[in-house]
């Protein structure tokens, strides 16, 4: 990505600097070894190793080396020498955002990392600007290309996961570890961000519950799809009006990374590949969603530039940085005081009495069944006849649905509870 | 509209001035009737009709009541007053934009109007900002919610024109006198502000071309169907390459608003009843897309507060208005010099050779035909076998289509031309 962002500045000079009332100056680009091999071509000259140097003389740093060290120094270095800083690091602002932040704030520069979530989509900004005067209630974000394209293969043509996966890296979507990914961190991050923005307060990446796709099977994506859903990793975070017996009487955000069923009729569902899209649901607008490319070099370093020349344009005007509220306090709320619907498949015997067994159990819970398909008749190893059913819930709270599949578990009529996934846009 | 930023401005005071880190005190609401009846209960002391000393006091004003004048004398008071002005109507920005915008570049002071585009789809500013490092190519926008419920419902239930016209009006989604959303005239505005935005070059009304929906048949979208195309009416913004041979050299824009065929599987397809989408293609981004509500009082709402709190923000902070580039200079172009691929419907005598003289006269007329259905067969009046011949082209000048259409109509083997449209997306 940092050298399509060097490019596009080099090649687009004179459109950027009639955007911007000034000319960009590429004024040197720090790498850790000058003579790797690059898929862009760059003058030689701009590279250098030392990007403490680098960021001592600049007007606007861009940083795109990813990781935590020596990236956060540098922004923090920059941001005492003035410098306007536009970064791309979901990582660092997820884990540290709270502190460069309020850096930025108190030095009254502009820290600014569109390209952070959802590459080339125009989000942070929208959530940001264009809906301060709205109270957003939800956000359901594919946020990570990688996943979705595993999901949607496994959708297409009924793979299993590991081997949507060895296509996903033979086609480059996914890494050969490809773990940040999968197990849904990367979104994780995203997650963070998008909740911040969207709900005024700074909620960090420990205040996420994740859970990745490695467990979603091919039987689950064919259950799915029978019953008119898609499943699809969301990164969501939701305003949750406390419960008023708690004693609480205040509101919470849930911010949470899972493998989700939805309507195959909603937006997100037509999502396809690598794409990404977040749909936002506020009081006032309604639904929204905001659709395009969630990485590859190109895509993202518009988002960089986007940033870039916003950035730019107010240096040249002299005017203050940009302002992002956190008047929000909202508190997070951990994974067990949400409630959602839930998809339960059970591998249970086929015999006389079970349905009304398991229907009793979910009932004594206070978990109440939607639709209750059973599908698959087999024999076992042992010759048992065995039948697969597949549950969707009303809404329940987690921890009630905990505590219904941990009791499920113990009845002798059931073999497995084979997969225990999230209903969401129903 | 306006009662809903009032109740709004009441109701959220608190949070707003969170965000803002000023309370946004509502000093007036200037109405012509001040006892007429209204959806939303307000305080009756705050109602004038003398608009014009309230936009001297103001530090912001919002003009939400359409139309020319006095629309646009009281902006341009509240540019003298160095007010900060907020607006929805797309109707003047269309017509004397650049005047107002000259006005306030002058005077230093902010304009903005996310809201006369797209209701509550945050689009401008992404454009204006996220995008300002990029290179725009192609806007195609679903603007008009009435139009769009009007063929959806055409497409649904293969009701015609007037019936679903009907309905929509039952329904409240379009109006006793329908004229500005069905012949594309709201459509053109909103493609005119589009334009200048993403091609930094101030396009007005009279460079859009504009041709509405009331001539689609069901007869169309059942042809459309069956080809698996659906007929949507799109706000176009394009950058044309200018042909070499033309001795021009020069890039322009096709600002343009008909109804489009666009493959089922696009994006812009899926935009259902009486929801906006703005599909927008750049040279680093790819293909984006904006989804939501682009009508009612509650949503559009939503995007003037945004634009009521981020240049509230500003002012406290004490910055400068923000800017906008209209150094792009690129001429628009008319719709002579657009190509697109058409649908053509044609109604012939069911004889020997007729195809292979219309084949003949698209080759002469240097138009390739793509596909070519023959779909009915049928008696006309005097008992004569016609058939009705659907052509789908690939992309041709209109220039060379006007031709082609007017000198098929001379073959005394066509009884009519039934419908010509343009293809999109495909």
């Amino acid at each position: 990505m940092g050298s399509q962002v060097a490019r596009i500045l080099l090649e687009d000079a004179d459109a950027l600097a009639a955007r911007t009332g000034a000319r960009l100056e590429l004024t040197g680009i720090a790498v850790r070894t000058i003579d790797a091999p690059r898929d862009v071509d760059l003058p030689r000259e701009l590279f250098t190793t030392d990007a403490e140097s680098l960021v001592e003389d600049a007007d606007i740093v861009i940083e795109l080396m990813g990781g935590i060290e020596p990236a956060r120094t540098l922004i923090l270095r920059s941001i005492e020498h003035g410098a306007t800083v536009v970064s791309g690091n979901k990582a660092l602002l997820a884990l540290d955002g709270p502190t460069l932040y309020e850096k930025a704030d108190a030095a009254k520069v502009q820290l600014s990392y569109e390209a952070a979530v959802a590459g080339a989509i125009p989000i942070l900004r929208p959530i940001r600007d264009s809906l301060s005067g709205d109270r957003i209630t939800r956000v359901l974000g594919i946020v990570n290309g990688t996943t979705n394209f595993i999901l949607d293969q496994m959708d297409t043509t009924g793979a299993q996961f590991d081997d949507a996966l060895a296509e996903a890296q033979r086609l480059g979507y996914a890494e050969a570890d490809p773990t940040a990914d999968v197990e849904g961190h990367d979104a994780a991050a995203k997650g963070a961000i998008l909740a911040s923005l969207s709900f005024h307060t700074r909620f960090a990446l420990e205040d996420v519950y994740c859970e990745g796709i490695t467990k979603v099977t091919a039987a689950d994506i064919a259950a799915a799809k029978d019953a008119g859903f898609v499943i699809k990793l969301l990164a969501i975070a939701e305003l949750v009006p406390r419960d008023g017996a708690d004693g609480t009487g205040t509101e919470g955000v849930s911010v949470r990374v899972h493998p989700t069923l939805l309507p195959r009729d909603h937006p997100l569902a037509a999502v396809h590949g690598a794409f990404n899209a977040v749909f936002v649901e506020a009081e006032n607008a309604g639904e929204l969603m905001f659709y395009g490319q969630g990485a590859g070099g190109t895509p993202t370093a518009s988002a960089v530039l986007g940033d870039v020349v916003s950035a730019a344009r107010r240096l040249v005007l002299g005017g203050p940085g940009r302002t992002e509220t956190t008047t929000g306090h909202v508190p997070a709320l951990s994974i067990d005081s949400v409630s959602t619907s839930y998809s339960i498949g059970l591998d249970v015997a086929d015999q006389p009495g079970v349905l009304a067994r398991i229907a009793q159990l979910f009932t004594e819970q206070g978990v109440s069944i939607e639709t209750l398909r059973q599908s698959i008749h087999h024999a076992d190893d042992a010759g048992q006849a065995t039948a697969e059913l597949r549950i969707v819930t009303h809404r329940a709270s987690e921890a009630a649905l905990a505590a219904t599949v941990e009791q499920i578990q113990d009845l002798d009529v059931i073999n497995s509870v084979t997969s225990v996934l999230r209903v969401e846009g129903a």
